[in-house]
């Protein structure tokens, strides 16, 4: 069916970054196949309309870098140093979950993700002790898009390990092209201080047997990367190119700590950087210089990590933060420009994790797509300052309607495909169920 | 009239934080007769109870540094650097500004102000052109607190100069105590690099003669300081210790750039500092080191600057990014934890703007209160990390009901005393009438 959705402001994202107003967004079989004005559009042409009376139209946001399944998690410890935060809160919760808290920990982040305007995440989960294709189903069956991504780390017995490069090479076999395409797996070694060099390398191979890119944390502490420097005599970047992790594509979450020497190696191997400005704030980690990242041809997306160290999913809020931390590090107004930071956010943070099928719109793209309406917000007057106000002024609770692939899954607030009531019930059950 | 708010979350802010779950707050005549559990509470004892079901209860936020009347200059200018930006963008519009502009104007500030739960402010107002009484019955009118203050500054013919300063001391000596102790005034000389010396003497001699403070913005940006070295040969600090301006109470804006040893002086003379985090990475002015003036023992509240330069009004995310920007600028977690930034966003922020009557839930305290329903928000799950989830994930939108002297300003989100409506189209009206 050829739906239009007409009299939206419509904020394209394309390479000149056109915003129509009074345009009209025509989708059939979940994507895009004309974008314009409404003045210029025969409406006899579509079987269905949709009047937008003026709602903001732009492109599904993309979180290029979470953990979904930590999401009850929030709040258990703040403002504590890394290390006690992990083996004294973190750690010791995961090692409780079972599949069913995995399951309803993720559609509770899902129900947030969803309302607050994200259509497409990349996730890596901790598989111990939970059957991860419940939870990816989960995921799936929510109509959200998603790179779902098993972690590969060197805990545990030689056995145990073995294990957990099997159960992964499963799961990117099972889930590398599922849900219609919306969903995709990427290889997902945790990081160089968790995962030996053989580890590291039988995940490029995984991700080579599967034509699937990398995703892995890195370069996000200080003291990360001078451990990295002591047991390998050299800095993470250097270790994963000499390891051949960059042959393929790959994504790295962070890399707040990086030279510029490591930034051009970065770019000469076409890797993407996760930015993730809240969390790298809150656990201390720094602040990354995008500015420089951008500089070098960098693909950069924006990201939440965990709730856990964030402490929501709102990319309206992370996209902000990114925009004002570049001027205030640098003591300059004019870095990171609107335009720029809400480009990071969607279509290139969807090119960072290896999507390019969506994040603006544009004939041929996938229909991702969220709307705003600004009538009844005083935050979002005067009006006509879009753009400006999606970045400096808007929050995820602002959003109204959210489309991937063509299918509402958020219809004036509310979830169309998610219980929201039982899941926050659920969610809080399981919880509960957690010894503290 | 007493009234009990029953089965509320209760975050005092008194000296050891104490939360109350299942709480009661009893008020009359405006304040705060009883905080306690409602196990302990004799519901016989109140003529009117109000059952809160759960909801979180906290201390209106207070707003320690703004300029309402710019609201409607919201996004008119990003990323720009400060110099054009003032010069082709905010000025030439505040030269058109009529008093009509300037009423709604403040009206929109006013209802986003209180529906994302801020209940007292401290303002500064461009006179020029507009007749400041009607803009401050305005503010009264709608219940909130707030100090509303004149600017002053050494722009014009002498003439023009003395005008400013009659009709400061008008303002202040009509409004420093109106509308039932809501409304106080301040005296405001912008700032020592548009203040001759002579007008911030005349400015400290306005505020010993009506005794009220001073509210000034200072050390804002690196080349505001060099600049008050070249022309004075000192640093502004030293600058304004000098003219004696420290006699009085003060609260400075920004104090981005100072030294150790102007810590030093603000701590010896009390004087406190508004910390507009947002406002100051937005600008590119920097970080302030927050971290280091209280440890200084300096008075510290949170401010969201104009929203032209911010850009809204939400003080939780000012709150958040406050807490955030010390840990990452210092790669410390540790840094600023959720219950200190909470307590400047509300009792210190009030102790700074010299209105200890507010900014906690304690008895004898003004009944200024919010209320926030976290059962349907899944960013504010589990429930049970009340202060946690009101600094790293509640936003301005989740605020319910907003109440200033116990009276009902905010109900379910709506404004009792303001028309949301009227006001939006008017501002936007206004807007436009504004040559761009």
């Amino acid at each position: 069916m050829k739906t239009a959705y007409l009299n939206g402001t419509i904020v394209t994202i394309d390479d000149h970054n056109t915003v129509i107003h009074h345009g009209v967004l025509v989708v059939e079989d979940g994507k895009i196949i004309h974008v314009g004005s409404v003045e210029d559009f025969d409406q006899q042409s579509a079987e269905h309309t949709v009047d937008l009376k003026g709602k903001w139209v732009l492109p599904g946001l993309v979180n290029t870098h979470s953990h979904i399944l930590m999401t009850i998690l929030r709040g258990i410890g703040d403002d504590m140093q890394l290390k006690p935060w992990l083996e004294t809160r973190i750690w010791p919760m995961e090692q409780q979950y079972t599949t069913e808290t995995a399951k309803w920990s993720t559609a509770l982040g899902l129900v947030e993700m969803l309302k607050s305007g994200t259509t497409t995440f990349s996730d890596m989960f901790n598989p111990i002790g939970i059957d991860a294709d419940e939870v990816a189903r989960v995921i799936g069956e929510a109509g959200i898009r998603s790179i779902f991504s098993q972690t590969l780390f060197s805990f545990g017995t030689e056995e145990e390990q073995k294990e957990n490069v099997r159960k992964a090479r499963e799961f990117a076999k099972t889930w590398r092209n599922e849900f219609d395409g919306r969903m995709t797996t990427m290889a997902a070694p945790h990081s160089p201080y968790t995962c030996s060099p053989d580890m590291l390398q039988e995940a490029a191979k995984l991700a080579a047997d599967y034509q699937i890119p990398v995703h892995i944390h890195l370069s996000e502490t200080a003291q990360e990367v001078q451990k990295n420097v002591d047991d390998y005599g050299k800095r993470p970047v250097a270790h994963l190119e000499s390891l051949g992790i960059f042959n393929q594509p790959t994504i790295i979450a962070h890399g707040v700590h990086l030279t510029q020497e490591e930034r051009e190696t970065l770019a000469k191997y076409n890797v993407a950087v996760a930015h993730n400005p809240i969390s790298n704030l809150k656990l201390g980690s720094g602040i990354a210089d995008v500015t420089a990242m951008l500089t070098n041809g960098i693909m950069v997306g924006i990201a939440t990590d965990s709730v856990a160290s964030n402490n929501n999913f709102d990319m309206f809020q992370e996209l902000r933060i990114a925009a004002l931390l570049q001027k205030g590090a640098k003591e300059d107004s004019t870095k990171m420009p609107a335009e720029t930071v809400l480009r990071l956010a969607t279509k290139d943070g969807a090119q960072a994790i290896r999507l390019p099928e969506v994040g603006s719109l544009e004939v041929g793209k996938q229909a991702d797509f969220i709307t705003i309406d600004p009538t009844n917000q005083p935050h979002l007057q005067p009006k006509e300052h879009v753009v400006s106000h999606l970045v400096y002024a808007a929050s995820g609770s602002d959003v109204c309607d959210v489309y991937v692939k063509g299918k509402a899954l958020v219809q004036n607030g509310e979830c169309t495909t998610l219980d929201e009531e039982r899941i926050l019930f659920e969610a809080d059950r399981v919880y509960r169920n957690l010894k503290k």
